[in-house]
């Protein structure tokens, strides 16, 4: 069988070009009716009957039969095991990584989560006390899209922050193992670790049930299941973001080896149906260079057929007048990842106001980022760059304001605290403040 | 008419202490189905007719006529009249706290919100990018809980931040503007105003109309509708939190006069009848004299109604074995506002894990945080300090990863992506790092 991947061609100075470009980024994030119905009746259903839900909903979707939720629970040294039962390229990679991953994590937290706080003149004292949060629950979704990746990207911030306790669910279809994923868990230094998953193990771990502890905060992907379910339970715990489909853009000034920039496109379009891969250059020479690289590599690829259906229906090769303008378009789409493939990324940086992630230089593929350069692979999709931010040590900190007003200070305060209590009708406050002048 | 206040009078010794606490605390932030319906349909309805929907909402639901949403909008000659026509001392006073709120969040974002990297010996480039949001919304809720103060603590950290278009709503029933809020606006350095409120104010904002330009991100405090509207639309644009009903916690050693315990007591409940002000205590004698004050200082108050209905409702005088475990207990509810009212707050201060903020000392009197002292006022409720932080700098800002990996670099991490991207099943994640490799 002979596939042909046949990204969107557009240009910018078509007359077309506004209709086109909003075609292709078309991606709704709309609820469907039918799947929040559902995942209302599981949430509640497991803080009605806790274990005795979670077990119905594991032997019903996950195809797996357990005497109790603790049967369910994976043991330190089953993960251990999982660990040591790797080749030894595997384990030495996973480490690696995982030591990398922390110390950009350790940076990231003495860069912007310490504890800060100054005086006033009058001995007044200001500032905000950072602490990490009690117990955090991280969701590793299992079956055809189990990243042992994501088991580090999510518990190793955690970890850094201070976090005691992390609860991992991740389920495993019909009793079936991702011994990297356990593994991963393991040098990550998760605490205790569930095969649960979908809306009922957000849920247990929203909730709390006789064995899953009840945690302050959820990471982590999921499908439109455990999203709702993150939706949901938001407010009751903490949640980081809803993910949509991976995306890549990359910016080319054409300087990049054309067959790199293809596989980097490959490299997001493999990972599902709905995965957009965006290429935008002023060259047309190198945008048709590019595709002659993918027409040549795409027989080579095992992943052939969803990169096709990707490329084919949400992918394209945008030709612009300019770099600016490229980087005025990438602008607008907010990419979750942002390649700058030009001998100058520097000179195009400092333009770039949204994206997850920037990967600056020829030599920065996305996909070492994704494993092993440091920062965090969990990144905002669908245009949410324009307000989130990748996942960080700051997602399980939080921050207490601190404030101790000296007598003198109270002086001062007091009086406006006054004026403006008085001014919106609270005169309890207006008298707390009072009381407090000489 | 006599009010009586009667706070729950719980101490821990007592066996009922837990069941009767459990009780005290409950507040569900369960969501009423009907007004989610309600909300869903305002959303869809905004969403598809624009300024349309968002006129008839408003003559439905604020009584509030106009021949177009632009009729709507507030001028900035408007805002600066309010500011003008105001009493000296209003006008000083909030200029005073809209000064010192400033210069607090100045020294948050150099705290914690400024860009940061460093380079790997081998040249490799990692950090992060911080930049503000493009445009915010901040809703301010009108009629009779209109604060001006909330205007100052949501508009100036997104000045702060630097965002460069600040976009307000607040709702005016039946066209009745409040001057100080007005007034707020102007010093507040607000970009644009509508007196539009409810559901139907929180889609203009995240979907846009054609008068109200679309925002990234909606912060501020509203009724349930606003709530449930937020809750809806997060995923489109970022949201601050969901709030509930205002608490305020009081850590006491006896040593503060009882009255301005008693009082600070009071500027809480006065908030709603669903407030919550909760003493701590390991004395038995200071807590009788605070509900002496308590008697005493109740028919001085204008709202002595509310705030008899709160105290009765939902307060408790709490005594307790020692100050340690009244920082324990304190540590269990994670208050909103939590006052450290002792001789020596330094030395509880480190056994308090969560709270939205922490005032320190007899002369800090939640009111004046409340206005004035400079940390925001908006703060995580219902326990939700376990797992997210004060309205600051950093709601206004996102985060982009910043990666330049050098050649020498790629050829470390290619090996180790490569690694793990085959163990994944991504041959394609794998190729792109593989190519990087000499």
């Amino acid at each position: 069988m002979q596939f042909v991947a046949a990204p969107a061609r557009l240009s910018t100075v078509s007359a077309n070009f506004e209709a086109d470009f909003a075609a292709r980024l078309h991606w709704s994030a709309e609820q469907d009716a039918a799947i929040e119905e559902r995942v209302a009746a599981i949430l509640a259903d497991v803080q009605a009957r806790g274990d005795a839900a979670v077990l119905d909903y594991t032997r019903r979707f996950d195809g797996l039969q357990a005497d109790g939720v603790a049967a369910l629970e994976l043991t330190q040294a089953e993960l251990k095991a999982a660990y040591d039962g790797l080749p030894e390229a595997q384990r030495d990679a996973l480490s690696a990584a995982a030591a990398r991953v922390r110390s950009y994590h350790e940076a990231q937290k003495k860069a912007c989560g310490e504890s800060w706080s100054y005086r006033d003149a009058d001995g007044t004292l200001l500032g905000q006390k950072v602490t990490p949060l009690d117990r955090v629950g991280i969701y590793v979704p299992g079956g055809k899209a189990a990243y042992p990746s994501s088991v580090l990207m999510n518990a190793i911030p955690a970890h850094v922050a201070g976090v005691p306790e992390i609860i991992m669910v991740v389920p495993t279809p019909k009793g079936e193992k991702n011994p990297l994923v356990l593994a991963a868990a393991h040098v990550a230094g998760v605490t205790r670790a569930f095969t649960i998953g979908g809306a009922q193990a957000v849920a247990a771990l929203a909730y709390g049930t006789a064995t899953v502890p009840k945690v302050d905060k959820i990471t982590g992907p999921g499908n439109a299941y455990v999203a709702s379910a993150k939706k949901r339970v938001f407010g009751t715990v903490g949640i980081d973001m809803i993910a949509g489909p991976s995306e890549i853009l990359v910016l080319a000034d054409g300087s990049t080896p054309a067959d790199w920039v293809a596989m980097d496109l490959f490299s997001q379009a493999e990972h599902d149906e709905l995965a957009q891969s965006i290429l935008l250059c002023p060259d047309a020479a190198y945008i048709a260079a590019v595709q002659r690289e993918i027409d040549r590599l795409l027989p080579q690829m095992p992943r052939a057929e969803i990169i096709v259906k990707s490329l084919s229906g949400r992918g394209a090769l945008i030709h612009t007048r300019s770099m600016e303008e490229a980087c005025a378009i990438s602008n607008r789409i907010a990419p979750e990842h942002l390649e700058v493939s030009s001998r100058e990324p520097h000179r195009w940086e400092p333009l770039l106001r949204h994206a997850g992630a920037i990967f600056l230089g020829a030599y920065t593929s996305e996909s070492l980022g994704d494993y092993c350069a440091g920062p965090n692979h969990v990144l905002p999709t669908s245009g949410t760059a324009r307000f989130s931010s990748p996942l960080g040590v700051y997602d399980f900190q939080k921050r207490s304001s601190l404030i101790e007003v000296s007598e003198q200070g109270a002086q001062v305060l007091g009086k406006i605290a006054s004026v403006l209590a008085h001014g919106e009708g609270l005169q309890g406050h207006a008298r707390a403040a009072e009381m407090r002048l000489k």
